[in-house]
């Protein structure tokens, strides 16, 4: 990007950027690197939690947690012009959880390093306002999470990320696994296999190695009502 | 609690006190209103989102979501000292999920209207600082939970929920209904009886109309590990 777009871009992706000062200004500038992710790489994992904040130009990202027994779940994921800021989780005081931070397509984000993000919230109001914005809004996408992990019967669930993959994607035919299901959906692979072995059955869905095809779209639809 | 003591008391619960100068600092005691709550009542319910930030002198509550189907789920309880935050969720910009707020024992509580906390955020980092400090602990205690819930078989929740209860009540007899802990829980009544039936045939409680003993502590502690 071109000097005069990073700085429109900076303006438009952080809500603080209107009320900091020339100075302040030029030193997030000036510590902002440009960092590149391959698909499959770790943008953070639990044991950083002092990378910096980082603010995705194009990509895409999922955040999830591990069990003890080795389990995953997916809390969120993160697209162009979003915030991550639990690899900062460290200046966040009380946060006692970690997660891990996957890049799932070719990622470039801006880093903005954690000392420089902890100067600025301490002069700041707006960057503490940011701040807890952003928390406010993770807060919100995990309770979601939890409500439907909890109190959503699994059908519903399933039929819901098929199609919202198939959003994501742009596409009815879906390149992924069973068992990259269960960890997004924190289950089982089985209980995905038994799952998507009923979808078929009942003609939503055709299975193959790796793909699945969406083959009918409302009645998966129905499923969520 | 008399005036020296009940500085005494917000100087010790509310982080930003120190930063407040004695115009602020007389702003918020004229502001705060005592509350008296007996076991039962709701403190807040979905809809209140306005209410205010509440500081318990003294009691014990219990912060839990509704799904749609009618299920609850604690999230976290609050007890002498604690602050309650989403009781005035409507100035925590991009927090998009209802909680409701019960009284679980008598309390005395504190109340911050929305909009004295509301301006003393916009004039003091201090503040933010403590908003963000809050809401990054509330969201631990969620995962948390969350994890539990989703990773963690049935009989180590209930076995830990049992004796967690002892250690509130201080005693193991516990006066409570097997609906009462499903609520708690996010599962059904029956899936409650059929396991403390269990660990009774194990002796590990004896279980009567309304009550549940624990009979056999270790052994319900050996089903954690």
């Amino acid at each position: 990007m071109k000097e005069k777009d990073t700085t429109t871009f900076f303006r438009e992706t952080l809500s603080f950027w209107k009320d900091l000062n020339d100075a302040q200004r030029n030193t997030l500038k000036d510590a902002m690197i440009m960092k590149h992710f391959e698909a499959g790489e770790l943008m953070a994992s639990a044991s950083d939690r002092c990378s910096g904040l980082f603010l995705l130009e194009r990509g895409q990202v999922r955040v999830y947690i591990i069990s003890e027994s080795g389990r995953e779940i997916t809390l969120y994921r993160l697209l162009d012009r979003d915030v991550c800021i639990f690899s900062a989780s460290c200046i966040l005081k009380n946060i006692a959880f970690d997660v891990f931070i996957e890049v799932e397509k070719e990622t470039n984000a801006y880093l903005i390093p954690t000392a420089i993000y902890r100067t600025l919230s301490k002069e700041s109001l707006a960057v503490q306002a940011f701040t807890n914005e952003l928390m406010a809004s993770r807060f919100t996408e995990v309770m979601w999470i939890m409500e439907q992990a909890i109190f959503v019967s699994f059908d519903k669930r399933l039929a819901g990320f098929l199609l919202d993959q198939s959003t994501i994607e742009g596409s009815l035919l879906l390149s992924i696994t069973h068992e990259r299901i269960a960890n997004h959906l924190g289950t089982a692979r089985e209980v995905v296999t038994r799952m998507l072995k009923y979808f078929q059955s009942e003609g939503m869905v055709s299975l193959s190695r790796g793909e699945i095809e969406i083959l009918n779209e409302n009645k998966l639809q129905q499923l969520l009502n």
